[in-house]
């Protein structure tokens, strides 16, 4: 039997032996060392996504873990390999994958959500979703690499160039690696963040930040990049005021990397998208590069890993893990220790 | 004297001979032989602009007319060339223009806005805003050389390749003229216009319509382009539900011009803009280079010049050439003829 942690509906999150799925052909069996629980976890957590899961649902898919056993037919892969996982599987047939976007696929399987994932001990996933770690990168870092590729993605979405003016809306564990992303990238950046705590993790990393509830935000902007605005925002907030932010500290053919969902439709000021022939753009998750790119930051130090790691849970107390990342207080990236942690 | 049709401020056009400018050092004297009525010259008439214009104003800036003299300086230009203007002049300061964007320059002065216009009989403007027009191409034609530019501006800012399928959200002058350089760049467009009149213009010249009124409007489009959507939409109707469709018809990491001036933040469907990785640019005006290929597209035909121009009123009743436009009824493009019309 191998431990789990499950959503069990209805806000709950209980902590259950369950049986451990054998690697059929093309499979891997992994010893999970770490999984971060991620916005979208607490999103199912709080029923959000009910239509999504099959309870009860092991969820999870910023993990980190090494190879237990390969079943049939995989090759390049040995027991005691450290890894991570690309959580997506494209249908192959749709729309988006068919122009090349599988990352976009418009049937996309989620592992962690539309299908089992990560917070267990032991977790099969087939084997073209494994990415390799090196020996040099902490397990526990690993587990970053996930929302390091959201990072990566957004940045390479927004084609970022060295020296341009970034202002990052959101200082949260995505919004710290957009920075730090950017910063690596060689942009300026500077980060808003409501939350007292997160914005001295970001201060503490060496970013520069600005609460955005002062009164004199546009100016405080403007003393930054000058009056002519910034190249690159990117809304990671998904609030409205975070939005109206985004749109109006842009220079002209300013570029807006939507980031943060937003549940609902938002007024957005077009005139100015018109006025100033911005670009506003949509990224979601990653492709493979992605995942790629961000492995080596991570491993070379450009992301600070060790600054967004706030709290490391035993897999059994996995429900005081979420509670922690919900209570929105002194907290950025909450880890469940899975055991495999060597 | 010359006689010139102005807006007098609350809705008032007159017709008045004024004293034509002489032409300054670097300036040309044009004798003008139409100009066409904008959506914008509307806007200036119902007083929309009024902080942008000096009373009494002479507007106009879709025109076209044959040099008249050249003041001192003046090289490369000679009496009898027949010319159109590329009605942009900017400060060569701002944000937009040190980033080699000057037709978005923040301190624009817009011929016809402002600054005095074409609706007049003689023209006096700087020698380096005139385009050269083909003796082949008749001066009603030349007439919609601007507005041509803005479809070209528009379907560049779009990226359009050939073989891409694409909406166009409106189907006046600007929304034909983009659907005609979209079709003659290779795509394969659909026209939704809810003007009776509009469509059998734009099905005249062989274009494909739809009547975005009708309840099936998702069915019918997926129906010509399939279920998965369309790579491009213009959205040029200024409307809540045009923006909706626009948004709503696009691929995976399809693209979004916006044409239409939306003097309201209106809302936005950004979860799909997330999911579909979808991009919005906003397009204004035009490039040197979107001039020159607008010229060469009428003087080539690709363009409907005959289908869009519904009347040609004489100057002196420039007043009724506003009404007959401001009707929306029968009415593509009014032309007004100023005189050089030979």
């Amino acid at each position: 039997m191998t431990l789990a942690a499950r959503y069990v509906g209805e806000g709950g999150i209980d902590v259950a032996e369950v049986e451990p799925v054998a690697p059929g052909p093309g499979d891997v069996q992994l010893k999970v060392a770490f999984t971060g629980i991620c916005g979208t976890d607490l999103h199912i957590q709080h029923g959000v996504m009910d239509a999504r899961v099959s309870l009860p649902a092991v969820i999870g898919h910023e993990m980190s873990g090494r190879v237990l056993a390969c079943g049939p037919g995989v090759t390049g892969w040995a027991a005691g390999d450290a890894v991570t996982v690309m959580p997506l599987r494209w249908c192959g047939d749709c729309a988006a994958c068919r122009a090349g976007h599988r990352h976009i696929c418009q049937r996309l399987d989620f592992l962690g959500i539309d299908s089992p994932g990560s917070m267990q001990e032991r977790w099969t996933v087939p084997a073209d979703v494994l990415v390799r770690l090196p020996a040099s990168l902490a397990l526990s870092y690993g587990a970053l690499v996930e929302p390091t590729a959201v990072a990566v993605h957004d940045v390479r979405r927004a084609e970022l160039q060295p020296g341009e003016r970034v202002v990052v809306v959101g200082g949260g564990p995505v919004g710290v690696l957009i920075a730090s992303v950017a910063v690596a990238a060689g942009a300026e950046v500077v980060v808003l963040e409501v939350n007292d705590h997160r914005r001295s993790v970001a201060a503490g990393v060496g970013l520069t930040v600005l609460d955005p509830r002062r009164d004199d935000l546009d100016d405080a902007i403007a003393s930054w990049a000058g009056p002519d605005g910034v190249q690159v925002a990117f809304e990671v907030s998904a609030s409205q005021p975070g939005l109206d932010v985004a749109v109006a500290c842009l220079a002209p053919r300013g570029r807006m990397v939507l980031v943060g969902i937003h549940g609902q439709p938002r007024p957005v000021d077009l005139q100015r998208v018109f006025w100033r022939e911005l670009t506003l753009v949509g990224a979601r998750v990653y492709e493979r590069t992605d995942f790629e790119e961000a492995v080596a930051l991570l491993d070379g130090a450009s992301v600070p890993a060790q600054a967004l790691i706030s709290h490391i849970e035993p897999l059994a107390s996995a429900a005081d893990a979420f509670d922690l990342l919900a209570s929105g207080g002194q907290v950025m990236k909450v880890l469940v220790d899975c055991g495999a942690t060597s």
